[in-house]
């Protein structure tokens, strides 16, 4: 078997472990977290019927229903009637719910709500955020050379460009593509689909998954009955219609942190090169 | 001036010139999003009252009053009337958030409410968040030599061990000292503090926040009237009591992330050292 085609097959057998991993973690999570959501759901549900039959509503009242409404609403359980038909459990939603785990974005619009769960959540991201590191910088390494090495050496045999002006040319261009594949596109693409984010909201949601920050103050897919809602379930199962974006967006990352790792160890390469050889001068590294 | 001072200066200017940095945005957060925050909870506490005061309350008022308060509530303004003294944006607390953005860790329990104060969020982490990684490496670099190459040259020559064995009994030592340090005694600290917090919940909010997940569900100080509000308060400016501690996590993943980086320059070295000598073998690097 040759050396490409097995570092292919160990590529391709990684992202079929990691896809099966985040599979996995969905069922549990789904499996976990479904029945306490329901109970939570229909306790809410109650309490919103009592409050409604009272004769006459009092601040006290009101203020303990709130405070059950708030509680319920940081683990992603709406009161609200448009809501309650949906779930934060199904599988897409539990599949985009482990991707934000071991990615570490970590939007907390849906969080576990027992015990079982957020010890599943610690021991899935302790496993989880290595080995999406580890898939990332084996699809990084892989695209390594089409994307930099590649380009820069055709700019030099083409245009016959300098080696550091070759490199100068290739990031601008690379950064422009970026901004206009990973946040300018999707931006355009979430104000168009999302009803109520402008094109800043949407701009702002990029950048902020992007550098795994993940405030969760915008999430996709997440209002009831919104425009072209179908398609969106649809495309990537439902709500991880991000799950690409983010993936890219993340590889990115890598890929610049390897840029930066390959300069360190050429730059040792050289300097361990120069000192090995100091005694014999038969390599001249420093030109 | 000797390299030793002249390092030790710069990691102080760095130092300095990060809290000038996470001073500066905070007081820029507070002062973008105070009176949005102010705007907000007045509407809030208007529609409240409005509805306390109808004479029958029906599904259809409750239903937008409740949408009300949760998309108040995603924002982190609090309809209810403990949390209503309380800003989100006072020094500490912005401080707080300006903590979470630069190191990605990204809770989401307040989020900027204005456009201008989303726009600063991104330039904020898009300059904050390469400088934060800049500070902590600067910072694990220079604890590299007592954490790591120190206490195994010690074993090596205290105890009699090998090098392997050294470094097998370094990384256990430190690991158990990690997990003591940074999981199971703030969780013990939590949990004691935060009165609604169970261990697993400390332990969890402890986990979640090392891997700059930050889901969010839990987030210390912010329960009103809680005991220890004052200690807690005034320990790392109030609500950046966890401060100390995230950048002391996000430094011990930084410091993994160097050992890797040093294990593989040690790699490259001996390499490219026995690529290098290869014709003369003068060196047995292989050994």
């Amino acid at each position: 078997m040759s050396t490409a085609f097995r570092s292919c097959f160990v590529l391709i057998g990684f992202i079929l472990a990691y896809i099966t991993y985040l599979l996995l973690g969905a069922l549990v999570f789904s499996a976990i977290e479904r029945p306490v959501e329901e109970t939570l759901k229909s306790d809410l549900n109650s309490l919103k019927a009592e409050l409604l039959n009272l004769s006459c509503i009092n601040a006290t009242a009101l203020e303990t229903f709130l405070e059950k409404v708030l509680q319920a609403n940081k683990y992603g359980v709406s009161v609200l009637e448009n809501a309650t038909v949906r779930t934060n459990w199904d599988l897409a939603s539990s599949l985009f719910f482990a991707n934000t785990m071991v990615t570490t974005v970590g939007y907390g619009h849906t969080t576990p709500l027992s015990d079982v769960g957020k010890a599943f959540a610690i021991v899935y991201a302790l496993i989880g955020v290595p080995f999406t590191m580890l898939v990332l910088t084996a699809c990084v390494q892989r695209f390594m050379h089409p994307l930099t090495y590649g380009p820069i050496s055709m700019c030099q045999r083409r245009a016959g460009l300098q080696q550091r002006t070759a490199s100068v040319v290739h990031f601008i261009v690379l950064l422009v593509l970026v901004v206009l594949c990973f946040f300018v596109v999707p931006a355009l693409v979430f104000s168009t689909i999302e009803e109520t984010w402008s094109f800043l909201d949407s701009f702002y949601f990029c950048f902020i998954s992007l550098c795994t920050i993940g405030l969760g103050d915008f999430v996709p897919a997440e209002k009831p009955g919104q425009r072209l809602r179908a398609l969106y379930k649809i495309s990537v199962m439902g709500k991880i219609s991000d799950f690409p974006i983010s993936v890219m967006l993340v590889s990115f990352r890598e890929y610049l942190l390897i840029c930066t790792l390959e300069a360190n160890k050429l730059k040792t390469y050289i300097q361990c090169c120069l000192k090995a050889c100091e005694p014999f001068r038969i390599f001249d590294f420093s030109a």
